[in-house]
């Protein structure tokens, strides 16, 4: 009766949804959660402040025809994420530029003399750069030892539960070092929220009359009595095989609200705490969102190994057991594994998307 | 699979819900719309501002089991509702009391002199009390013709496009008169809007892991795919029965919104227009929901024949039509009708959960 069963209404889930609806099929989403949108879900809190359940999402990519995809569901707020660290009792520029490194130095470098410091650091951390084999080594070879005993050593431990060096060189690797004073955290062309928020943006794109929702359902309690011809699974792939290989680690967080009487609380959206407190960070929506109110919510964020799954954990052991999964799902017809859980992935979200346009462009 | 299937997901279906699934019953409910709470349904504009999308719904009853029962699910905002009617150019309370009396005919009466007042004007109506047979001589019989002409006349004609003297008695007969300076619009013992908001309320209310809630689906579409025992249909009696009898005529609303720069915009929650424009009422949900912004949304309501079902028209004939909906429902076995729409009454929300109750007490 469906052309398509879609497992998940994530964002691969949603994107799938849409564009397979738009292509003329009837389509089910089933979803375990109690609303659309995955971790991507915001809300308005009760004192009418609008959050983020699953943590900050600030959308961005580099993608002109994402972009522009999105744009047909939402109109957008241009916010440009800023981030600042708590180190030594200052808050700095995070990532690391040219103002960070005067500040937590006390010096005047200018942007040559700052090449100059990056270049001796990185020479005195005898970092084989052809070889780089893990995020503490990736971090060092960036920005030096001293920077990264006070900006990336305990803020990574806080997040993983595991030393750097413990962890896959990309944890680290994304993270920019610039010159100048740009202050921005993304260096996407394309950066900004939903005007009105993710789930308003994620409802459009379910608007289509062939396209079903089933929330609170496990998939398994109803597949047997629904008929389809194809099914996109986007949730986790160790669950899909009933974990016969054994559980895919995840990070997970919890997070600490709480609503001031006060407009602002923090100069930017985030301030990383890495190594004060447990929390690795705190989150002011309004910055994010935009949103007038006389009050103002943040969100003090503690990493978890328990809960919800957010991040999976890059290290050599989950890959081989994940390799696993995958080779098993090689071989069904007619299943289809796509996103962050089902290819234990951290994606971003113009990645998720990347992803769903790529296997839309090899089935039609 | 199911042991019930619930069509539609307004109060009547949540209530059964929540009940039967605790009751250890495994529930489907299936919505027409893409979302649940029916036409309690509120949410957050654009603006940030808490509006309840199928105008102003104000919770109230006598029964201390039903407040005590939904209070399972929310805390309370204590609103009380007031109404001003603009008649004249001057804003006077709603329903009419000793205020509305002397304001419009510019007196100074004492609750004794208002009495003598009506006891004069209702003599001079000449309507039989004792076979009020349509709403014109209920609310004359009630305020006297010149307070009839100033707040109920036209109200009634904007409201329904019919003339009091068309309609049941009951569509006046509901309204108190007083003859004190009590401005409260309802009565009830228990008043008062769910803190933060229906759609939450509703929201854990359906909490339970036995309810799955399948959205934007029509039964129909997907009836003969889902196993259960019983059926409970809350949707409109004559589409269950595809209409084989002809439509049963519903009063619907359309609404224009506007958010102003301002912390309120009028005195009260919602200011009745009888006579001028062709709006019947203006609400600022701010005033309902306590909601505190640094602006306000108001919304005019304009009756319309066309578009969502909200109130069965009372008339003898539709009355008539229902019957024979209502004589073929009681032939189904297996099938349960319950609810506005389902029943062509126009219950208040808590008329429905006492329904509700009173089907759940025969049933086990």
């Amino acid at each position: 009766m469906y052309n398509y069963l879609i497992v998940g209404a994530g964002i691969a889930g949603c994107v799938l949804a849409e564009r397979l609806a738009n292509f003329g099929n009837h389509i089910l989403i089933v979803e375990k959660r109690y609303h659309v949108g995955g971790n991507c879900y915001d809300e308005y809190n009760q004192d009418g402040i609008l959050i983020h359940r699953y943590g900050p999402h600030i959308f961005r990519t580099n993608s002109q025809e994402i972009w522009k995809y999105l744009s047909h569901f939402t109109d957008w707020y241009h916010y440009q994420h800023k981030v600042l660290a708590y180190v030594d009792g200052l808050k700095v520029p995070f990532p690391v530029n040219l103002d960070t490194l005067n500040i937590l130095l006390n010096q005047q470098f200018s942007g040559a003399e700052m090449k100059n410091y990056l270049d001796k650091v990185r020479y005195e951390a005898n970092v084989d750069v052809e070889q780089i084999k893990n995020g503490r080594d990736m971090a060092i070879s960036l920005v030096g030892q001293e920077l990264y005993d006070k900006l990336f050593k305990y803020y990574t431990r806080k997040q993983w539960n595991l030393w750097p060096e413990e962890l896959a060189a990309e944890v680290t690797g994304r993270i920019p070092v610039r010159l100048n004073r740009d202050s921005r955290y993304f260096n996407d062309k394309y950066q900004g929220l939903p005007k009105h928020g993710y789930t308003k943006m994620f409802n459009r794109m379910l608007e289509h009359p062939n396209i079903h929702i089933l929330l609170k359902t496990d998939y398994k309690q109803i597949i047997e009595s629904i008929s389809f011809d194809r099914m996109i699974y986007t949730g986790p792939i160790d669950y899909f095989f009933n974990y016969v290989h054994g559980r895919l680690p995840y990070r997970s967080l919890k997070f600490e609200y709480e609503t001031l009487p006060v407009e602002y609380y923090q100069e930017v959206g985030t301030v990383n705490y890495p190594n004060d407190y447990d929390f690795t960070r705190i989150t002011e929506y309004k910055h994010l969102t935009g949103q007038k109110h006389l009050w103002s919510t943040i969100a003090r964020e503690y990493p978890a190994t328990e809960g919800e799954p957010y991040y999976p954990v890059p290290t050599e052991v989950n890959q081989e057991l994940y390799s696993k999964y995958e080779s098993e799902a090689q071989k069904l017809k007619s299943v289809y594994f796509l996103g962050r859980l089902a290819e234990y992935r951290y994606y971003s979200m113009d990645q998720v998307i990347s992803q769903v346009f790529r296997f839309l462009s090899n089935i039609t």
